[in-house]
């Protein structure tokens, strides 16, 4: 059995855990979080620790905790014989470079506490300071995912923010659409297809050629009528994609 | 029999005579487009018609050309019957007033040629000048959808506007960044689980408590590690998106 031992108690840390659980290679031997209350998500109570101190000998030390967070505790932690790694998207490898073996466990996905996940199917993201810690760590990711990847900083930093692109700013725009239809007393379900389909399309169209709408097709008319219906922050937003989208597919305004 | 015409051979016509052909209870007896070579998906060429002299009588007439050649068509075509709707999003359904009856049966999906598409699923948002000629768009609508919505001009104008926001925007958004991951050396196929679960999660949740990411959380660290790393076109995307989220949310930039 390979030991871990998991330092947070947010989205990630949650999902690791469960996810770490159900393989029987792996054992979650302690979870480690200040306030122990956090931690009500592991089942078997003595493994929720408080103190750093208190953190036993593990082949993985998996700290999945905010970036601002990670400098901190790892100097905080004691020098470890097994491999300690970051879960963060955006924190360099070399953050870790106080111990003898470290790495990185990205997990490319948007987690939230409520909506369980499958964790086969999300890209894990790996990065160790040396070819027999990087071989561990794909061992380790192989028992919980079908797709590891290797990928160096520079490479994940590009999915870090892509990753914002892709997430957080879609559902933004989602949010904005809903909140615009609520205006007009529509339901968020009218919506609800055209966003799945959106999706869909791309998996047998990349998303360049996927593109269609008033501005792919420089349809000016159109988009002086959008403009039109939506306030200042909507207006702002339309009018910079509108050019982004006519400069990518080389239209002009 | 309910006998219809369509006109058009665009993304929208096509999908809309497959859907039609399907119905038992819907005949389509001819499609019109001026260059009857865009009409091969129309199986039995009899029904292929270039001139609008040679359009037959129907109960309902469909024209499903683009916006800017609906009042042409409108006015060139003889005054019929049946009833004559146009499926645009963003025209209103007095363009058509010329006509005894009239409507708009607008399909809130987007087509692409290539994709078939599950017209079950499709909201299908329909007005008309008559609670009769409704009722009547309502009993074709429903042979071909499961979501039938009574929507007047201004709510279907802000439904386009928010379908452009979510089909139109994110798709771009999936673009900038899979072409980002690209110069990193990425397969799209690494985002692909990330497109998903964006949408997945709208499943259980609302998108305004989905959101997550640096702009909610005011991860400023985050956003100018983020911001160093674009191109002028994305960072200008990044600052306003961001912005938006913040105001949204109630977060100080």
């Amino acid at each position: 059995m390979i030991k871990v031992v998991i330092i947070g108690a947010g989205n990630v840390a949650t999902h690791l855990y469960q996810s770490f659980s159900k393989s029987k290679q792996l054992d979650v031997i302690q979870v480690f979080n200040r306030n122990k209350q956090h931690l009500y998500f592991v089942e078997d109570p003595t493994k929720r620790v408080s103190s750093l101190e208190a953190i036993q000998e593990a082949d993985l030390y998996l700290i999945a905790i905010r970036d601002e967070a990670i400098e901190e505790i790892a100097e905080k932690l004691d020098s470890k014989n097994g491999i300690v790694a970051h879960t963060s998207g955006s924190q360099p490898l070399t953050i870790l470079s106080k111990f003898e073996n470290y790495g990185v466990f990205y997990p490319l996905q948007t987690f939230s506490k409520n909506k369980a996940v499958n964790f086969r199917e999300i890209p894990l993201c790996l990065e160790a300071n040396s070819e027999k810690n990087l071989n561990f760590l794909k061992k380790i990711a192989s028992r919980i995912s079908d797709r590891v990847f290797e990928v160096n900083s520079d490479q994940r930093k590009a999915l870090h923010v892509s990753a914002v692109f892709i997430n957080n700013f879609s559902n933004h725009l989602f949010t904005l659409a809903a909140d615009f239809c609520k205006k007009e007393e529509l339901p968020f379900d009218i919506l609800r297809p055209l966003i799945k389909e959106t999706v869909n399309k791309l998996e047998s169209l990349d998303p360049y050629s996927a593109q269609t709408g008033p501005a792919l097709r420089n349809d000016q008319k159109t988009i002086a009528a959008h403009l039109e219906m939506l306030d200042e922050d909507r207006k702002k937003i339309y009018t910079i994609l509108t050019e982004s989208i006519q400069n990518l597919h080389g239209k002009k305004l």
